[in-house]
């Protein structure tokens, strides 16, 4: 054995994508590249003081079992806390013990297909999709079914997710309601009655991602599909987008059967997330004013996403199309017809501007002429820099 | 849908044996019972001051960084780190380009078999095996086959593996050479080298768990099978049974062309671990005499495990065998014939002592009357009273 083609890898890496977001992290170390590519939150807005006090009053308190082995589900007083959440934010009443921790919202996508999809299951997922959870899922062999989006952009087609629930019998529906990556998009409260109303009693259960619910600009929660179809939903969240993200801590909430079988497989990949961050993080939650400081987190990206709409409708050429995200980190733009954003993405490197092209999320191809932009990681100044330097790159390219 | 059996779940999940650990985290939380049965580290002995003022230092100094995303590989300087110890420890060369920042190892028994296990692929692993492994490897549904000790318990029967690596072709062959668990048994230098000689060019490659190496009663390391035959081998380690499990570190080493698939499904899995922990961890280990701390654990669990061996070989009726383990946290008793394991788990919790069968660590059944014991996570006056309580438990079987 000297080299990779001599080793036996599984069949199943055959069906997972060329993977773009290790690239992006790599081009995105380079000075001076404004990079909208990748999707970071703003460190500048981290409460490092506060999550430092937090740490330090664990140590003080708890430091022998903050270091020790603990159970699969969490800690205890963390998922409380995302509970109670729940019911004062949203109105919903979730049992703690239906709640489990994990390593970001990431795994639990992992998770969710190692218990669920046999090669060949189908799985619905929106047109463009997020690309993590193509990524994850591939690894199980699903058949994705991509939902189209209603003209308009409120929401997937429920005649489209009607016929290929008929048709396919999917056994998950995976979709981001709330300012979805890469798309920026909210479905209207209208669409989701409608969505849980059509999966209640069938086969296939929605896997509600709410990743960026907690960012909306106007600081309004949207009420989950969730709350219609509780026994058949999956509903994920993370600490990642209004927190911090390198405490890997996120969570699911689902009906106690796959609560169990996640539990189980939970152990087997990796028997507990880490404990330390997560005393930490309750600390810092019931210490902390935290709705204050999402609420000017959310301030600063729609300032920023504002300032990226403007300059996008002024400047871009005729053709240019994008999405009115009403928060999350993303916004998708459609270049005017011809134009390919992977050369926007291989020029722009060299003009020190990285996009997300965006063609890896859509599962039947297509998007060839889409990139996503981050708005969450950059400033005002660059944001303006930044969108000039695409400018040049995409006339160059007409 | 109204219960769990209207969940659609994946077929693999009929191949994943029912679980141990979940069942023994919970037992092992009763008041007044003495517990021999799960593998936890003693907290007692973790440095929750060095390790306080570790993180003093990282918020102080790095706390933006230490909060936000990082690269699926893991922190630099901790994976130099790993790296320059093996150089200094094993003499082995180690680039840290081929290291990998894991949740614990166990996250690479999962990684590890996503990326080479088809259904049906053979997988040898010893018998008795790691339970944890079973549990991981068992969702990418492989055929288990048992490698039989050598009588004298030196290591595997090389004639065994050798037999079953020419008839079954297995995709991998799993062991832990360094004070094994359960068994507490350690492969002699010469086992090491004709399983090298064995394995090398053929199509089988060994997964060498080294989660003990740093706690041999001796202090002396002894050289891993990687030595002889690296391009074959995938090594992990952890920090687990050294430092702390809590902020789950682990590693992998591999080679290159495997790291590079391991990194693909790692970040698909939940994108990297937690960066705070590993910062923290790099810190502690660079400031910190690790090795007098780690001797100084060694010798605390060394005087454990001798106090149970000397009550075991004293007052336990004839018939009764055990290994002699030489580092690590686990000892195995096996029972006179008749006394079944599962009888004295279940009495033994009601008189408050537990113990884990054996029967789960055999994946071809067998191991009926035997018990593994963990000596790390209890005290001396512990260990005698425990032990007691459970001589009555088997006494009350015979």
């Amino acid at each position: 054995m000297s080299g990779p083609s001599s080793y036996r890898f599984s069949q199943r890496l055959s069906h997972v994508p060329t993977s773009f977001l290790g690239e992006l992290f790599r081009v995105s170390s380079q000075p001076d590249l404004i990079s909208f590519a990748g999707g970071l939150p703003d460190a500048g807005l981290f409460d490092v003081e506060g999550i430092r006090v937090a740490a330090e009053e664990v140590f003080a308190q708890e430091g022998k079992a903050a270091l020790q082995y603990t159970t699969t589900d969490g800690y205890l007083p963390l998922r409380t806390y995302i509970a109670s959440r729940y019911r004062s934010r949203l109105g919903l009443f979730a049992d703690p013990a239906d709640i489990q921790i994990v390593n970001g919202s990431q795994q639990c996508l992992d998770l969710i297909a190692k218990i669920f999809v046999d090669p060949g299951d189908h799985v619905l997922i929106e047109r463009p999709g997020y690309l993590g959870a193509i990524e994850a899922f591939s690894y199980y062999e699903p058949v994705f079914d991509p939902v189209q989006p209603l003209d308009g952009l409120i929401g997937p087609d429920p005649d489209s997710v009607r016929k290929l629930v008929t048709d396919s019998n999917p056994v998950l529906w995976y979709g981001i309601p709330n300012s979805q990556n890469p798309s920026g998009m909210t479905w209207s409260p209208g669409i989701r009655r409608e969505i849980a109303d059509m999966l209640d009693g069938t086969g296939t259960l929605l896997y509600e991602d709410d990743a960026f619910g907690e960012l909306f600009f106007d600081g309004r929660p949207r009420e989950p599909v969730k709350k219609w179809l509780s026994h058949q939903t999956i509903m994920t969240g993370s600490f990642s987008k209004t927190i911090s993200p390198g405490l890997r801590c996120g969570w699911i909430w689902a009906p106690h059967p796959v609560i169990e079988e996640f539990n189980k497989a939970k152990q087997a990949a990796d028997l507990h997330s880490n404990l330390l961050s997560q005393m930490i993080l309750t600390r810092y939650l019931e210490t902390t004013d935290i709705d204050l400081r999402i609420r000017e987190t959310a301030r600063v990206y729609e300032e920023r996403c504002h300032l990226m709409e403007e300059i996008i409708d002024d400047r871009f050429p005729v053709g240019t199309h994008r999405t009115s995200p009403d928060g999350g980190m993303f916004l998708m733009v459609t270049l005017p017809p011809g134009i390919s954003s992977m050369d926007v993405f291989s020029q722009g490197i060299s003009k020190k501007v990285a996009v997300m092209p965006g063609s890896p999320f859509y599962v039947d191809g297509g998007g060839g002429n889409t990139i996503r932009l981050n708005f969450s990681a950059v400033s005002l100044d660059q944001i303006s820099e930044g969108l000039e330097r695409l400018l040049q790159v995409i006339k160059s390219l007409q």
